[in-house]
């Protein structure tokens, strides 16, 4: 069997499935959309994409159906569904995903229409998903199933227990020099048992589960939500939102854009914020505001609303509507916390076995921010009229 | 002072020039020129780029600025040149190489020009090379000498001890996953003097000096020439050349394109070899010849040549010109060789100095090969015109 | 100066002082007491000793005083007290410290009898500590209080941001093959400050902070107190109570063992629990009970307490006294809930300023166990009567 | 099946047979055995021991044995071998390997006697290899053929590609912090085919081979061959010669003991040595000459010569004969260059298909030193007469 060198797991090995895969058009794109998007911008070595990521992914889910002992027919389509996962992502991964769901109803890990139909804009003498799909009798709507993370093998893929997380947090950790998400995937995966038709951690392991949302808690503060990332992919959406606007391209284009494309784009249809991107000449904070200070209801904010807001403060400032950036995110949720462990012979919830998930779930409220950016020169009348807008406290 | 975390050396340390540096369109421009270009295609990670490889090369230059004990104002220009040395690079680095130094006479290490003058496409509201170096007082042609080599801490920058393979060894090989680079930089550093005005090696490190030359020697056969690699680079190099030669960018525009620039001008002006190298569906090899097989003279071949035998070729096979490209290296040198080691008190050349070196020469030379690649349904015919026009045993 | 390759901090560069203190009996001996005693019977790998923690140690509190910029007389007698702070243990470390203390009355970071008169076993022509440390003009009682923790600069070397945790976390985990420990040491250092006395954390670090917490709490659940190690350390801790009460070996010597020494004492003067430690042949858990079942007041049990519920036990059971071994860890303390971090400009204590420190005193609250250890063949007799001596609930 | 974590390999799996011969004494006993023996004197962090390489070595035995499709029986008995092949070490393993041979007539690696008849020290309550080996339906003598390197799978333990030297590298530049040794054992394993009864590279693998060749040649100098390693070794095996000569200990008990025996037994009968080993106190070189300063013939010299050379040049220097320590290294050998390898379809030795074998035969010849160590006081009477005594040119 084939095997890929890689800088986290070394040698991958490659079932003649997952050779075949890997020479799709719609996997051969993943090399050019990045793992981590605008955190590169704070963490310059964290260039690693969604490519590699999938490999790790597809090993790490290999090692798992082992563990399980799964057979034959569900593991292929669990190891395409592990290769596959991410093949729906826009360009700049998370930071388009919004944008595109208001236009097309569809979230990243939908990817049935893509499954079964390929890329619309595969070439005819290029090889899809459908075509690897058909030699191999694999059901397109089991595999996308399986993305969406339905019945207990989906669990593997996507869920509490996931090795798409246990990849990417050890990645993240490698490209970035960030240790914190340095997790014992080995134990984990060692430990990994189905209990009546759900993906557990068998007896001894509440610790070794909290690692994971201990894992995540750090990465989450120190890296994926750093206000640097944070301010540069606010920006990109606001640049992709106008680009959209503006028919430069269509939104069935767009999404099948990889991260190179995008930046061509933006930097000649929306040349100020694209450039601004391009050589991280990025605004400034002009609020950055915790749950205290913030009237309820904030965290409930949609994309059109803070939309409504910029423009609102744009106006009471002075300054053009693209010189205001507005950035709620939602509410924090800490999917881990459902993950099972079985504590004393029984299936549990970790936030039931573990002291630490309700501190975590604390912990992660008290560092969510709202934030408004602004360019250096007119941080200070944003400041004020944002803070007018949305009735902060000083 | 600042700090930036970078994955190999964990934090470096700006000083305020490094700083205002890092923030000039030219330093930005290379968070988008990866480090090993068409390496990426065979080992995944690699996605690293001359961004933080330039940090890297400052941070390595900082340590031996102190272990020499430079005064202030030699240390401010070599750090200058520690971090710019890679600004003259075109997309993709070596692979347009010598594309641009056919229209333009110059090499990328070449950048006087650029230091005086400033990126000539830099808008006026973004801060250029030439802003910083006017408030800090660097001489832009003392700076563009070391980067040329010149002078004892010349040899710094770029010589046989230089900082800069310090730092690329080590990092290619943390992002390949491939051990071979892991020199142990921080001996090499420690043990560097400057007697008579040259850099060398003090007494009793003949083995440290061979180490360089070993970790580049089995960097350059198993990643930096791999032939997959190597491929993608030709093909890289033919489309660019279409690219100019139908007059769709001017060179001018071409040596500061960024990798994404290229990838999508490419995908756009020559889209079938564009597409193919953005989705990795390379030609393949229809000659592979060592230097026992090929006629002598073969190695002195130039880019023209090449294109001269490939058209030859593809006229021969009855196949489009697009479909043949010839890829004759250089005769390999080993520029390690020279470097200077202490040896029984005496200043001696590596090869003087080791039995290693002529032993490398020879393996360097078993390892040059021709190739000549082209689309797998295209192989068998080109491959029997091409050794009828380079008159090649079988 | 000198340099010494160390496995986790790379070259460890020495000055002058810290040469010649390498050079002393009482250093040198630290190089046969390991790290982790008896945490070696389960990770295989973790032989690591205190010599190369203790020069670990060393070069952080370089670090950290270049960081706060302490003048020279100050540094010398830190770096003396980050080099020598372990010198005081007994052979097996923090394993035999409770009966040194029982003995002597002194715990193992009490050292200024030994930085006074140096190794009472040094030979005449060996160098010891008292003889560095006048050619220095070191004064020992400062060193000594140093070593306690006193003083701000005390904190550096004990305390909660002390440097001696920072290196055993990383250091415990390199060798263990355990990732958790691995923290971001660069970024503890240089976010220290001294405001008003007091060592903290710059503002901005309270996830800093919390990464120490964190990394000790996991470390010390998969690592420190792993049950195998316990039980091996708990039968040595009674072996050498009975070489001792033998009077194999006086207390003085006794103290001054290395791990091989004690080794050989107990193969020859105890040698059926020596030769079960030696060969790894531990005892099994008759009883591990967590704080919910058994009894308040058994966690202020003192090692009398213990000896005396073992003869116990043992009579009730059946079996000889040696048979039996009870361990009774003390009352769970998270020293580090004291570190101090500046938040919104004030000095807070952690506990006040993360929530996640009485979440992780619970959590570790609910990892404790009291053990009763006994030979495979034992266990059943022993648990039952251990259940009734103790009242423990099924 | 149980897991062990290890810091080289992470989990390391061990199947029923494997678990039950790591509890055997003679494999416990490998615990206290370190793998570098006096090298930590330099590296002070290289205290790993010959119990977690072996583990090491089984685990890289198994994935050949996988790749190589080997049938239960030849498995389980090369699994054996593999976790057993460094029983027969005495204390300090190579150190004492020499004077071990001239009074055993064996070498570490002919076991036969010990895996047939068991420790002669074994208590009879604890479990030995024959226990075992009768269980599992292993014949010793099988056991003890692979040990030695015979047959095609005896290749795999003991030969030009056995894994004991992958993992010995690896590890080694783990724990001292010297890169070199960290070659790619998984494309090594991956690569390895049976033709005609000899294990061989696959076609391609030149560099692969070579890669070994350098990673020993460079351990051998910066590590292995340290001139304070060597130092230390020489002492240690001129105080074990006493220990022997004086009847302190019978050949017999020595060379069944683990390394805290012996420097305890060094200590109490050989007080001198002993205890400047134990604390570092080690002679300096009197004498460091080269193959080109010394007389041919010198290179075949025995221990035998060495001694009588010793108590020569003691006389003529006037000290006492414990004070002069001569070491004369054996003729470099360059094993690997044995190494087989299919070049063009033909299975040819390292040697034929690459330019660096004869280089680093060369270059291990310029690396032989002769060596005469005395205490600092004595260096200048020693060299003198040394120099004499020899016939060196100064």
């Amino acid at each position: 069997m084939a095997a890929i060198k890689d800088s986290v797991h070394d040698y991958i090995t490659l079932n003649p499935l997952a050779q075949e895969l890997l020479d799709t058009v719609e996997f051969q794109r993943l090399r050019h959309i990045k793992q981590l998007s605008t955190v590169r911008l704070v963490y310059p070595s964290a260039n690693h994409t969604r490519f590699e990521h999938s490999l790790g992914v597809y090993h790490l889910a290999t090692q798992a159906l082992d563990q399980l002992d799964i057979d034959a027919d569900r593991s292929k389509h669990v190891r395409a569904a592990a290769l596959l996962h991410d093949i729906g992502h826009g360009p700049y991964g998370h930071q388009t995903e919004g944008l595109i769901h208001r236009h097309t109803g569809r979230d990243h890990d939908e990817i049935e229409w893509l499954l079964t139909n390929g890329d619309p804009f595969a070439a005819d003498s290029e090889t899809t998903v459908p075509d690897v799909f058909s030699r191999h009798d694999i059901d397109p709507a089991r595999v996308a199933a399986l993305v969406r993370g339905d019945g207990e093998l989906g669990q593997l893929v996507s869920g509490e227990l996931d090795v798409d997380r246990m990849d990417y947090l050890v990645r993240d950790a490698h490209h970035t020099g960030v240790p914190y998400g340095t997790i014992d995937h080995g134990r984990l995966i060692r430990e990994l048992r189905l209990i009546d038709g759900e993906l557990v951690l068998a007896e001894g392991n509440v610790q070794t589960a909290e690692s994971l949302l201990l894992a995540r808690a750090m990465m989450n503060g120190i890296v994926y939500r750093h206000h640097v990332s944070r301010i540069a992919g606010a920006m990109l959406a606001r640049a992709c939102e106008q680009l959209l606007a503006e028919q430069a391209v269509s939104i069935e284009q767009f999404q099948r854009m990889a991260d190179h494309d995008l930046l061509v784009a933006l930097h000649e249809q929306v040349p100020k914020l694209g450039r601004r991107i391009e050589r991280r000449q990025l605004y400034k904070r002009a609020v950055w505001a915790g749950v205290e200070a913030v009237p309820a209801g904030l965290m409930e904010f949609d994309r059109s609303d803070e939309r409504e807001a910029a423009r609102e403060i744009a106006a009471a400032a002075g300054v053009e509507e693209t010189e205001v950036v507005v950035d709620i995110p939602s509410r924090p949720r800490l999917k881990e916390s459902a993950t099972q462990v079985v504590v004393g012979g029984v299936v549990q919830h970790l936030e039931d076995a573990s002291e630490l998930v309700s501190a975590l779930r604390s912990a992660e409220r008290s560092q969510w921010r709202l934030g408004v950016y602004a360019p250096a020169t007119a941080v200070e009348s944003v400041r004020s009229a944002a803070r007018d807008c949305f009735g902060i406290q000083t």
